[in-house]
């Protein structure tokens, strides 16, 4: 097997580990489980995992964070959408 | 700043957001709002990144992603700690 599809598929599976919680979140309209914090931490580091992917010339970094970085806006984006107003950074 | 530096950081920041959960989790001592196949999930994808890593010589992935796969061993073993029998898997 070839690295890049090793990457690939261990950056799928890190990507996607996200997934389930974004589809319950948007099932039960409901994000107090949810921490604004740990996104913005999320976004933050795979933005910087692409950056080091680009440094690198590194496919499978850029295109796995990428999607990351997808997700854990979306993932903020829901915290804010489904909590009530006093909770939203908490 | 050296890539090396960019690739840690980033590395930090993705690890690190798995610890809140698992630090809740000690507290309470509950885990039904784990999922182990998420767990199983991340160790394996962590573990892949370690792998591609260590094709790529590359330490800030082989670093970050082994404190991941550990991180990832101890949420698995705190599920299967404290959640009832019967929710083991869910």
């Amino acid at each position: 097997m070839s690295d890049q599809v090793i990457g690939i598929i261990a950056g799928i599976l890190t990507s996607a580990s996200t997934l389930p919680q974004l589809i319950k979140t948007i099932k039960k309209k409901e994000a107090s489980d949810l921490s604004a914090y740990i996104f913005i931490m999320l976004i933050v580091g795979t933005g910087l995992w692409v950056y080091y992917g680009v440094l690198k010339d590194d496919i499978p970094i850029i295109a796995t964070n990428s999607f990351s970085v997808l997700l854990n806006v979306i993932g903020l984006f829901l915290k804010f959408k489904y909590s009530p107003k006093e909770e939203m950074l908490s």
